[in-house]
């Protein structure tokens, strides 16, 4: 049975911006569904901010393993509600992976506990290296030990997020910076990973290291079928009597 | 100079409640700040929910290092700006210690960013106990391998938090729980200790070695001096060039 | 491409003992080998301490994905080298779970850098619950949240271990214990899981959710196809000079 | 009470070469014992490979609350019971700031559990930012956001660690390189730090910013008075009876 994704982009630059309209066409929901959708194993969908509940509707969460969301200028256009929604689903088992400018989501400030929007950056056009400090996690697979990548905004720390469950990628800038820019987070049932490389302007999704990390990363935070089923009981016995378990039994 | 340290109280129980009455007849809070403010090194002042600003105006925080958080029926009654008010004094560098009940606390559920007031429990009027996992944490300091509590109501697993930055405690019931009982997180320049023993009617705040917990843990969470201030840039340089730095100077 | 399973067991209690030979008597390796074998995705071998190279020369860890490592009489008699020949594997991507009294092997110790026999234990054949604190884990899946094991030997704090890097299972003893009983740890490009529940003569590995855990723990710890070659190198450029990255390229 | 120091030093270069000699004319644990000598909470005292028992004997290590350790061209020449007995003493609370190039040091690689000498590295004589990324930690305290060191010996990623208990610095190089270069560990009841920046003809350990670190991490490394002393119970009744603390008694 296929992983089912959902790219979610709030695609608004693309249609106000000729410059990224120049790059991503169709929008970068689609560039992303795209290259993810020539994975047999994957069954792609998309949803956009313009659509009734901002193209997340109880029954596409429902039927989504791994959610991807990008947003940048209008973060604050989603509903409260989506996002509580998207909230709940993460934490019984959905996955969710951030992109770049989606550190300043309500969704992933929600989840950080802390305002992940705060960093430093600038759109100088260089390049970024993105190294690999855990090569045993399966979201590297197939990376060598660092890449590059030709144009890049650059984020720099201090990022204003929890210490990472799994920290998988440092970047490093010609400028002067340096940046946790791939890592992960365990949630209830659910499994997240943001990656910060990516933008609007710079054809990042294009390539093929990019594509890698995010096929990787998709298999990683799917839903884990029969992940355990949490009841939580008030004041009831919480468990039968361990007497059940002594030696006299 | 001593540490400033604020123990606030929804003080509500104690009024209405014959039964707490006899146990804190002043109040949970004060009770906490009286045998905390026999250290030499403390300087101790409480604050409850019924005070204007809930107790906390700014001017409260911002000569505050530790605030130690009871809550427990009336978690909903605090202002959503008390709330973010000491969210954001935690991130700038107050520590807090979350007790208990206080669990379920605005403050606490938004600085997991998860729904932490998700647990089993239970009321049996049973034992616990509680043992040191993480020997060199200065907050276990002075304790034994574990110790016990005659009389507490039982937490349980699966308790829905990140996993913490250190666990220190695991405690253990006779009905057949286990709990993550005492855990650190870090978040921006702040500390935060979440300790679960104690409670209106069980005697726990009077039991020396709970005492000891408390002690080290306020010296633990309190604001570093010093600790380095953050300026996050946008879109300016965000560091000289670092051409500054080559072999070249 | 099936998962290379290799079960290792130093096999001397089945030899020796006919309590344990009742419960196993094929050795504890067959009856682990026996059930993972029924699982397609997986190709099973043993392998013993008796055998030459203890079982484990070079081109059996070549073909391994995945060695499950037994063993408690006999961890001194376990060749220095054959323990240096898998620690270079585990950190080269080979997936290693340690069972039960593995923790006092001489590969987990090392691994560790810890002590990790030191435990308190107990054989009383009483209970044992295992709870789930990491539902999103992939080890979890097809678990309620908690299971019991009927008659188990005590393991208890203070376990002398790193910190996990992934905190999966605590467990309860009616006696008045827990433990830290499923936990992961990430070194190089291998994958580590420790699991206590499992003895020589409680047919522990007989039961369905002990199985469960192990089938999840080999697929969760198998090598990643194609993770990160790490080459280092010594005062030569290490990396091409970042003029290639910049604005004017 | 003052916190009482040893700066363990192999001093061989200094010894050897001229260049070291002229930046370090009492070796590097002068300089080091210099600057913290002037903090009046310190008792500062110093050893060296040369010296009996390489400057270590089991009274040396008694009366140490913090060992800082510089090793470089002389890892193999630490007498294998010494480095057992740093062990057992750190295990036991005392605590351990490894410096620069003792990351290859034995005592490091036992406690890593992993091949900790394995990073690229080259000397370039340019500069490095360290940047703070856990402004909570009281080894950042009086520290800016980041600093600079002027003349370095470039470290870089892959390095062959476990993943930090805590991680506080991460440095950048402008030659393209990115290092975990300031971290820490717990291990049973003692607290280990590792900080990157230092050399033998680079006057690293002369920068205000450096020493800043050193003093904090003596510190936060130093044993905790009182920590839990642990007794490990082998198949005697690990506790006593739960029944003491049901709800008859």
């Amino acid at each position: 049975m296929p992983i089912r994704v959902t790219v979610w982009n709030e695609f608004l630059h693309e249609q106000n911006d000729e410059k990224v309209r120049a790059v991503y066409p169709l929008g970068i929901h689609q560039a992303i569904a795209e290259f993810l959708g020539r994975d047999a194993e994957l069954a792609v969908r998309t949803a956009t901010l313009g659509q009734p509940d901002n193209g997340l509707p109880q029954a596409v969460l429902d039927q989504t393993d791994v959610l991807l969301w990008w947003g940048h200028m209008g973060h604050q256009l989603v509903d409260d509600m989506v996002v509580e929604r998207v909230y709940q689903a993460v934490l019984d088992g959905m996955g969710l992976i951030v992109l770049h400018s989606g550190h300043a989501s309500k969704i992933f400030e929600k989840i950080c506990g802390m305002p992940s929007h705060l960093l430093s950056w600038q759109e100088r056009g260089e390049g970024e290296r993105v190294f690999v400090i855990n090569p045993a996690h399966p979201i590297a697979a197939g990376l060598p030990q660092y890449f590059e990548i030709p144009k890049t905004e650059v984020y720099s720390e201090y990022f204003s997020i929890p210490a990472p469950d799994s920290l998988i990628f440092l970047s490093w800038y010609p400028s002067g910076e340096v940046f946790r820019s791939g890592f992960t987070y365990e949630r209830g049932r659910g499994k997240i990973f943001y990656f910060s490389p990516g933008h609007e302007t710079y054809p990042i999704y294009k390539q093929p290291e990019v594509q890698t990390v995010l096929r990787n990363a998709v298999r990683w935070t799917a839903r884990t079928p029969n992940a355990p089923r949490i009841v939580y009981r008030a004041n009831t016995p919480v468990l039968r009597p361990h007497a059940d378990m002594g030696e006299n039994r």
